[in-house]
């Protein structure tokens, strides 16, 4: 297949001991990763000594999950780790290039708050934030906010549709040269070029204007997880990543060719939307030490870990089902649909039995898993953007920091030598390095004539 | 008068530009310090390097103000500047001992959101964060986040009652010593030292747990501002610094000795409650330099920004009222009440006009204010906290960075060498600074036997 004339995009994917469900009782894995700002400094700087495109963060709103058993057992439900905003701010002191992209919710966060906060990362990094909008699915989170239940899943969207308008419409409060700050004249910014949003809609009514000013980017990138219908919908207007699950070639190309394939409709060009579906490699200098270093965290998995898991991620209670028979069908539900329909797929089509399953997900929590060495996970990758599967992948390091430690002396430089990946930054701000646009600023609200006006 | 056998607590309010209203225009102002990370990385390393307790940051979650005219003259009115928790966060990787407190508002913000926030900040910075608490009484406030207008006073302060009960006993699921990380064990935290919260309240339903573990300080320090009958009662049983804006010392020390006599009934010690005025020095190597100084910054005033801004300090329209006429009375409003009337006795006790009044205010707001060598200056620091009218003071300087750098440079040694300030941090939490005790785990809400159970 032809060479595409651009390189790959790379995020890493922070998360604390790393991603594999055992990662935090591998000896080499940092236990307290959690809440060890050294470690993630030190993250930060390997990721952009690699010149990886960002490093990113997920996020929830609860611990997740009820069996306090397997809770106590697993450092990877968000049993007690930093907040992604304070944490990248902090990163944002111990890094100058690299992109920081964090994890907030729609569903239980106010636009004001979340506009706000991603702007001031934007200036704190000098043009390196990014927002992952998700919504929130979780009941857990839902008793954190005063809800029995967490909202249905068109409510969902739709309260996100209008979140990110009003987000957007908040970044674009100020012109870009709004503060001019002439000490001799008493002018700090020159009043025509504030614009107040005066947003009322279904969910939020928010006058603005944002008291910050725009951001570097002009808005920090936008990025999406959703594979749902209505997340693709979302995503194809509004997203300029996303970060997704897909795991075969197949799967990969058709969800990449169905989402381009929406943005023509919304006024936007293919390269406007960059598709890094998510990527667990396990490296080693030969393929055995590869297969071993697999092999080694699966049988750290304790059995109670793994079937919650599993269960949490079907969103079914298992117990009435042996472990060595196959997965039952999913019912449909309000929660994250796509997910678990790719995870009954997998099941059937490689007839895998709960173990089997539960054991897959606990690797990779359904992404994609790769075990070889650098020239086997390169060749996979580069199969997968040469054949527009992906503009580039979230790299999911199975521990942490040895994980990103192997990534970035044996990948990387593999993917480097094959003109795939860049060998230094070219631009200053995430959105230069990902190759999107900078968004012309958007006049919105109106602003009446005289003084006394409707500055607030 | 005895030397009391403490020494004093200093925190520094840095504020952009500087505390007084026209700082952004002096010539060596950073003007565009709202927004640049490197100033602020600056002004922390000089008040650590001073031996500053802390680092003070204030908020608003609008653009203060409707004149569009005075708006534009200002940089302090949170027109455009950084987020407080995201700056802190940042500043957390730049200093390694001073406390970081930021203000955030009751009213318009989810506990599980600002106890996760803290908590996470408390974690980066190796225990220095601090809580200033406050509620909102803005409009331009509640029209960001789906009100027509402001709480009213009273359901302002019984949601702010209830908000603090429901952070610190977050801050309390896990107890100190949950994590254990046994990676042979296989057992990441003990599940019997995980506390869900339950809290059913007026305002509130917050389940739990928190997904951050038990902060460094056990809790982050709280400080509080609110000066009303209200904000006393809330002050007296859960603030652990207050932050207050007194001018003579007849004020302050019945200030103090008002709400230091309210503990005992909440089972409170008076050294359980940090009193810490503000003041803003105004410092020269002679009185002469020192008034120059005061008189240079008060020429810049705009007149349109003086009226403006004690118009909105005392929340009335001045605009059928003569300059140089009398300061009218102020109705009972539904704001912040105790300023306005402190406000109106400043006036009347010393026959300002409205421009007399507003040129004071543009000063310092309302607070103290102090021009004069380091020796005057510490003379009238040393007087008050010598009578029991301070534990403290938080500093205010009127121009940054050069106002920060003279109280470095010459009240800080003038303190020092009076035995009145520390020379080098003993302790390593900014509990430890202020001599506040680290509160015991409280074990709330339950957890029913079994696995399956109650932990989110």
């Amino acid at each position: 297949m032809a060479r595409r004339d651009e390189t790959l995009r790379l995020g890493a994917f922070l998360y604390p001991g790393g991603h594999h469900v055992a990662a935090w009782r591998h000896p080499e894995a940092q236990a307290d990763a959690g809440i060890n700002a050294a470690h993630y400094r030190r993250l930060a700087q390997v990721a952009e000594a690699a010149k990886f495109d960002l490093v990113f963060l997920a996020d929830g709103v609860s611990v997740r999950g009820d069996d306090l058993d397997a809770l106590s057992r697993t450092a990877t439900r968000y049993v007690g780790q930093f907040e992604p905003l304070t944490l990248l701010s902090h990163l944002s002191a111990a890094t100058a290039r690299i992109g920081l992209v964090a994890t907030a919710s729609t569903t239980y966060n106010d636009p004001y708050h979340v506009a706000r906060k991603f702007a001031s990362l934007d200036h704190l990094s000098d043009g390196r934030a990014g927002w992952n909008l998700v919504t929130s699915a979780d009941a857990h989170e839902a008793c954190n906010f005063g809800r029995e239940s967490h909202l249905a899943h068109a409510r969902r969207y739709a309260r996100a549709e209008e979140f990110v308008d009003v987000v957007t419409g908040l970044w674009d409060t100020y012109e870009d040269d709004a503060f001019v700050r002439d000490k001799a004249g008493g002018v700090f910014f020159e009043p025509g070029k504030l614009h107040v949003l005066g947003h009322e809609g279904a969910h939020f009514s928010v006058r603005g204007p944002l008291n910050v000013p725009r951001p570097p980017q002009g808005h920090p990138v936008v990025v999406q997880a959703g594979s749902s219908e209505a997340g693709k919908a979302l995503a194809a207007r509004t997203a300029e990543v996303i970060f997704t699950a897909q795991v075969t070639l197949g799967e990969a190309t058709a969800f990449y060719a169905d989402v381009k394939g929406r943005l023509a409709r919304h006024g936007r060009a293919p390269e406007d939307l960059k598709i890094m579906p998510g990527a667990m490699p396990f490296l080693g200098r030969t393929r055995a030490e590869a297969q071993g270093r697999y092999d080694a965290l699966q049988d750290l998995v304790h059995p109670v870990v793994g079937r919650s898991l599993l269960e949490r991620m079907l969103g079914v209670d298992l117990s009435g089902h042996p472990e060595d028979g196959p997965v039952p069908d999913v019912p449909e539900t309000n929660g994250g649909r796509s997910r678990q329909e790719l995870l009954v797929a997998l099941a059937r089509r490689e007839n895998l039995t709960i173990r089997d399953l539960s054991l897959r997900v606990a690797g990779a929590r359904g992404h994609w898993t790769l075990v070889g060495t650098a020239a086997d996970v390169a060749d996979a990758l580069q199969e997968r953007f040469e054949a527009y599967g992906a503009d580039g992948f979230n790299i999911m390091p199975p521990v942490l920091p040895g994980g990103l430690d192997d990534v970035a002396a044996l990948l990387i430089p593999e993917l480097q030598r094959r003109g795939l990946f860049r060998t230094a930054y070219q631009g200053r701000t995430l959105r230069e390095h990902l190759g999107l646009r900078r968004p012309p600023h958007r006049v919105r609200g109106s602003r009446p004539e005289g003084s006394r006006a409707a500055a607030g």
